[in-house]
């Protein structure tokens, strides 16, 4: 069984990431890296986004997932996986434990978009829903897992799915070289930090020397300020965000142990900034990318990092979105 | 200079297709070939979807604009390019000219979607309005190409332009080899036919004996009715569509002698099964599809095309459309 985070987990590294390529290789789609001359001419430099709404669930969340259940023995998966989501991880966790043959129950907030909810029952999931502001998904979850003998599959900071996650790094990386391209600087967007985590840790491997920036909302920038003061800061009481994906109270233990060594920095961006971004990339580069997605594409557009006369990679995590916020989102184009 | 359309045309063979592999190779985007579990699971079988959205301009006419112009010799090219189009043609004429350091002039009809006319005059084209119903668009473009010893750059009906949206069909061959599929149809939106004569020529040479549908909108059924009856027909009197790109009132000279020959079918759609198919294209695909560029998908979706059971490749050929009529669409889902 998988069990929880605790500070005994050693920090993936670089075999664990090739490893964990290994496995999703032909189970996760190979996104490509995309390039809009439009966009370029926005920003007055080269953009390459890594559309990750092109992955299977549509976000890499699934990376991570296929990663960490592909590495539980056969035995204990017929116990099933459990996993708390907002939704992205849910879907992944639904969808990897289906082609494991793991039963799979998922705990997501009530107000987790519909979207999310109907497609993570979709892949078979057995779905309980919690209140967000009173219960604690956590306990829950792990309530579950008890009375099951499942294994909880944690949403980033565990090694196995922050080496499933790395695999994008390892992508970019490669992707970078067959343009004949050279970065100047890689922005993805950060919650609890798995993704990022393993992101940067591979790029550290691939391409010393190029800075990784972390993407978050405003008020839900915690590691961005974490990276300032060098411990775990929590996100901003009261914040508010439509970024229902990256709503994570603070950075997580294993993944801010890698991101403190590993980040040049973060950006924080606003809603109406993220809406933009989610419209421009529309216009432009034909994506559906949901508001979580769309914070590193934001820090760019609004020369928050600044991209004129550089090269930089954009990561868009997922793209599950509900209609009427996308429809809302494109009035800001 | 490139003329009008003559009988004198001979049809591109497989070697005018790979050359214009070879001119577009670095400058168009290779699409990838995109699968989704979700919607192989709607249809009953695999849906493998080609998405020139991802395209340079956002549509497929990138290429053929592209290889048409770079054939233009380059004191001709200084005189410049016209072309008269709904949006897609334009832009991706517009594009391939600047590129290729042709100023170009673009005759569009002044209900374009403003998404369309926009992103033309973005890449530096002069843009010349016409009234739809009044004008006569062809004649607009050949009066300017005489006054400007311009070379005219047609939508469809013209070898290297068929040539080029050829590359389509090699790279659907080499992508299905990739992914050790075969295929049991490919359909394809046809407005004037150039993207489906290209494709279909190059499919009969890498991948005989696949079958290749035309997909037209409900009324702008021209090609479908004319593979049933032999001889080109009209669109029917007084139809309407919001499919702009697909509105040509006939097929093609060329590519109807093409067409009559490579394709096995063709099958219409209303624009509410389009709008339903751009809605499951942005739950499931994350794609912004365009009306016009939906229209082979909802052939699948609709089951008019029987996907149940079979490997089902789908061209989605652009992306062009206004955010309110996106919007609208997306409540089909």
């Amino acid at each position: 069984m998988i069990s929880s985070p605790t500070v005994d987990f050693a920090p993936p590294g670089i075999a664990d990431i090739e490893q964990a390529a290994e496995r999703i290789q032909g189970q996760a789609v190979l996104t490509p890296l995309l390039e809009s001359p439009a966009l370029n001419r926005i920003v007055g430099g080269r953009v390459l986004v890594k559309p990750e709404v092109l992955q299977r669930t549509g976000s890499f969340k699934f990376r991570g997932a296929y990663n960490c259940i592909s590495r539980i023995s056969a035995s204990a998966r017929k116990a099933g996986v459990v996993a708390f989501s907002s939704g992205n991880h849910a879907q992944g966790v639904a969808a990897a434990a289906k082609m494991l043959g793991a039963p799979a129950t998922i705990v997501m907030p009530s107000d987790a978009p519909a979207i999310k909810v109907e497609s993570t029952r979709a892949w078979g999931a057995e779905i309980v829903l919690y209140d967000r502001a009173k219960e604690d998904r956590d306990a829950i979850a792990r309530g579950i897992a008890r009375k099951q003998g499942a294994s909880v599959v944690p949403p980033f900071d565990h090694p196995h799915v922050i080496a499933g996650q790395g695999t994008i790094g390892l992508e970019i990386a490669r992707q970078l070289a067959a343009l004949g391209a050279t970065a100047d600087a890689v922005v993805v967007p950060c919650g609890g930090g798995g993704l990022i985590a393993g992101t940067s840790l591979a790029l550290k491997h691939a391409l010393p020397g190029v800075p990784v920036y972390a993407a978050e909302p405003q008020g839900y920038d915690d590691t961005t300020r974490s990276l300032r003061s060098g411990h775990r800061e929590q996100a901003r009481a009261g914040a508010k965000s439509f970024c229902d994906a990256l709503l994570a109270p603070m950075p997580g233990e294993l993944t801010f142990s890698i991101n403190r060594r590993t980040l040049a920095g973060g950006y924080a961006v606003s809603d109406a900034e993220v809406a933009g971004a989610m419209a421009t990339a529309f216009v432009h580069l034909k994506l559906v990318i949901e508001p979580g997605g769309a914070v590193a594409l934001a820090a760019v557009l609004t020369g928050k990092l600044d991209a004129r006369a550089r090269t930089v990679v954009v990561v868009c995590t997922g793209g599950n979105v509900d209609p009427g916020v996308f429809a809302a989102a494109l009035s800001f184009s």
